[in-house]
């Protein structure tokens, strides 16, 4: 009965999304500016009465000067980077790096009251007060959504995404409270938080809105050549700015300067075993551009929890060359089999470069947490890496190691769980995604000015499809 | 006769530049060198002094730490920013971006003499004394400048490009000498300063250059599909990097913090209400890529002004919410009214991205000033703020309210006026600029190499064209 | 006899790197973990006991905060800088960027090794120390095979250009000591140690690795619309962050902030010069994107050396203006020169951009330096500048303006010696390098999805050619 609820959606596809997108877009922006009338000032480092109460403070130690240069990395890599990454179909750059634009700023805002309710409020006046951290929280938690679009890229209306978007941040919220204020677990560059539930949040509602009709599209499923090459701007900028993603909230000073040395180091060594696989598996030896678009970056996903302990440069090394192994077979293998046997349909292929990647980097983390001792980190540094201060300043290694472990339990069960709940309601038939034979194509939502040329083309490739079809009927 | 003075000009319209150009520019650089060996030096910051005379300063209180991050987006959105946002013609791309590459890197030297002269003279040995400040200072300046060409893409010659900056530049550091030291307004982000003078600059010598025949090329004014991703690259990093833009000459400390947020969240607001009424103007609710590459950054420009006042952020999103609203109906009404009725040709629709709301942020930031107080900003950070310091130091908010409107004024008339001028001298016959059916063609400028294919069409296209035309006649 | 070697190269010519880039890439990665294992430990502003030893120091002091964001604009140079710039190939774009992502993160790699063991060992436990500063300079190593590349660029596999990283990085490092460390030389952004040294290298290769017949491959050398301005983001990033690279590495505090200074000065006039060299030596006086996309970036090259002294901002801007004119001819006169009598094919123009204006900027530098004096530098800005300290302390400005010469000729001879030795192991029939006719053809290494058109309009381009060939035969 999965297959005739999805039928009859069908028969009434309509990607008209006059009404619907414009109503979204412009009662939620008023819900937030009162949100934020209501809830949202400006904290203590951004706000005017600095002047007088900072005394003896320099200037240069105001947290904007530790952090920005590290928060404008991150927020390329979530528009720029995601976005361009997301170009790479042959007929759906706009969409791609278009809706990503629209979900993004949708969901930073979004994300500052949900985060803020959780974190930053203050419980003497009732405001959250927000700061240049806020922010950098909020483009990684919007990051969480942008990974699940990855896994629906083509198969979903904007409107959609928006309401994706206002659910997943709504959850991540919530599981980073609990994974990090409760449970008290590290995750600097957010494998758990981030990425593993980000990951499965996409996969599961990619389950939940199965098509298995989707090949009526698969003329468009794939690249042309100057769309992989848009593509790879989104990866460099990922690869590159990924240091900063993984030290942009790491402590002060050596945890910071130690995030961006592991993730280096990481993703230096993904870049080497993905090539090396991806020429592997290929016929004649051929490298695949799917693969180093996506398959290099997962180094930085792995390494993300542990990237501000003491995980040694080795030892970095050594988790991204799994990691490029990892997510190459991933592509290669998985991916079909998950399309086949489990209908999960992966666009960008976000289980190899998220999901999986993101619980391998859970478990690094795990690991390095138990096995950390005063020896290598001296006493003040353990304190200071791991924040075993107050209610836990008699916590030891080891028993974080658990805690570590747990926690990405919790951003499992979130994805997963949240995915099928958002999923089902992405079902409904009213959120205007397209057809089955009408995927992957800009010109669902976008007024497309096609070259003549192409257009023919088009027609002719289409027409001869038709036939084709027509003659085995 | 304006009718005929052009046609004059059309018939001997000759796009051959090969004396004027490289005579412009090697007779101007080698001007710029004799001017910067007499009068500019490096300032006390950056000279090989300071390692005796800072004292007990750290070195990392030398400005460069606070500014270079901000110096280095913002020259992000000078040259890739506004350069590839130029990019969306379809066959004007070199000319969009390599274009704004020349005139920006001609402008940032003569800034630097002319905001020189007025700003960082030093009357005890005549020299300007540069820093990192004045380098973002310059970059705002050419800014300016390439506001102004958005409105002329395509119709101008490089040369005419040139004459506009040394003229926009020089009229730039004039208004910015009257709004800044003597009205004593404020304008951290430049609303005024940059956005609306500019604006109206171009839109000035776009008026002054009408091209009644300009249907003529019609057949390339539009975009095509790659050329729409490259803008977009362009839009990301002007809106990701716009934070930098504003917050770059802010205060140190408190001042850069908060510029920077309410930017970010004036920016976020824009993108929904962009989305929203671009999809609620187009026939099936369809997204235009036009709206999305342009209203969605006229947050940034209109809380340019206010940007560093305790504006809170839900006053930010409140003025970012009506730009997107304000700059995409100026792309559905006003950029055909302005064209058709005002004899205004407005290739980006710069007046929807730049003048309207910078002439909207200079009113936010005048109502912002007047109704400060020491109760929201401390005394302290009052007189920070709005600089209420030696012959200013009696001056209180509801009065600098009103020097801000004065300032205001004074932009508007410095652009529509210093545009006329410049128009009129523009309008002479000898600048090589392309004649009507040859307009935003990069074969006028360019070494082209087109595809075999293209070209077959493209006659295919134009003979097509010219005997419609000649069966008419 | 040196033709018939390569004719019997050609004739086993098979491009198929199945087991050769997959065996050289996972062995290659499993030494660097070992190696890595053995040697390479976080520095004290790294490591977790920073905590407790920092003392009084404040975290904004942390070396991380004066280079981290200069780091990152070094890293967008290198991996999307010179990737986009090899772009600009109708149908090498994949290998352009994709090549240079791979050498690069090997590269860094091995830097770290190389430069450590000759620079940061501790001699009290045999280990490596790395942090921030040893990042950059990795990426700086690496820059030098990069631009090697560029004149091999469409012509060479995969493992041979892995092969040229292993043994240019080796050598970058010996040379690098020898000139900073023996020769005592100064060369903050590297005209010697990495253009000079990095162009030669390239082109010593190039001679060796002559193709008498690479015109076959002609079709393909050259651009097409989109892949020149793919190419410009390349040279647009290069030519913005050039003065994040010229002062990266430069003194904390004045050093940083005049390295910048003059760099963009430099880099400004350089655009002026080019486009009038460009247009001035073009037929119609149409500018040439090959020249804007590499010679305005001569002058970045040649104020490296110099980039820290007290060059004068109109110093700056003579050096850039005589690199415009000098590199725009180079590509007017000289690469084709080089071709012809020299048979040196150089795919990028490296000898116009690096080799020659890096040898220019050496000469430079030994100028300024030769011309440093108390009164201008003061004495601590002239020891702190120079380093004139320990064994060094009694060094005089004249000297060490020889030792500046001496280390020109160092990295001369590095460079023209290192590429002979190294361009005969990569002769070696079993590298995979194409053939003649298959040379700048992404087809060779990469899964390349053709549109339909493409190829035909390809194939009867191709079969005419064959035609056409056959006929004069």
């Amino acid at each position: 009965d999965g297959t005739c609820f999805i039928e009859m959606c069908d028969r009434t596809k309509n990607t008209n999304i006059r009404l619907s997108l414009p109503a979204v877009c412009v009662v939620w922006e008023i819900a937030m500016i009162i949100l934020f009338g209501v809830f949202i000032r400006y904290n203590w480092e951004s706000d005017a009465h600095w002047a007088e109460s900072k005394h003896n403070l320099s200037d240069i130690e105001n947290d904007f000067y530790y952090r920005y240069p590290s928060f404008q990395d991150v927020h390329v890599m979530i528009f720029v980077g995601f976005g361009f990454l997301m170009t790479f179909l042959k007929r759906y750059s706009f969409g791609g790096v278009g809706f990503n634009f629209l979900i993004a700023a949708f969901g930073i805002q979004w994300a500052l009251l949900m985060q803020g309710w959780f974190g930053s409020l203050d419980y003497s006046d009732g405001k959250i007060k927000v700061g240049v951290e806020n922010f950098i929280n909020a483009d990684f938690c919007v990051a969480g959504c942008l990974i699940a679009y990855g896994a629906l890229l083509g198969k979903v209306s904007p409107v959609q995404l928006l309401v994706l978007t206002l659910f997943g941040v709504t959850l991540y919220a919530v599981e980073e409270h609990i994974i990090i204020k409760i449970i008290h677990a590290r995750d600097a560059g957010g494998s758990m938080v981030i990425h593993t539930f980000g990951g499965y949040y996409g996969l599961a509602i990619s389950w939940m809105l199965y098509r298995p009709n989707l090949d009526q599209s698969s003329r468009l499923q794939g690249s042309k050549y100057h769309s992989d090459v848009f593509a790879m701007i989104g990866t460099l900028f990922l690869w590159m700015f990924w240091p900063s993603f993984n030290s942009a909230i790491a402590g002060h000073g050596d945890g910071q300067h130690r995030a961006f040395i592991n993730t280096y180091l990481s993703l230096a060594a993904t870049v080497l075993t993905t090539f090396a696989l991806s020429s592997l598996f290929q016929k004649h030896g051929k490298l695949d551009m799917v693969h180093i678009q996506n398959s290099t970056l997962a180094g930085g996903v792995a390494v993300g929890t542990a990237a501000e302990f003491m995980l040694t440069p080795y030892g970095s090394l050594i988790v991204g060359f799994c990691c490029g192994v990892l997510s190459t077979l991933g592509y290669v293998f998985i991916t079909p089999f998950l399309e086949k046997h489990m209908k999960i349909q992966d666009t960008c292929g976000i289980h190899n470069l998220h999901a999986m990647p993101g619980f391998l980097g859970g478990v690094v983390g795990a690991i390095t947490a138990a096995a950390a001792s005063d020896t290598v980190y001296s006493h003040e540094g353990l304190v200071n890496t791991f924040d075993f201060k107050d209610e836990f300043k008699d916590m030891v290694p080891t028993v974080q190691g658990g805690h570590q472990a747990g926690a990405l339990c919790v951003a499992l069960i979130f994805g997963i769980g949240g995915g099928i709940l958002v999923g089902a309601v992405l079902r409904l038939p009213i959120w205007g995604d397209p057809a089955d034979d009408n995927c992957f194509d800009d010109e669902a939502y976008w007024e497309v000015r096609v070259g003549v040329l192409q257009l023919l083309v088009d027609n002719q490739h289409r027409n001869k499809l038709h036939k084709l079809k027509t003659r085995h009927l």
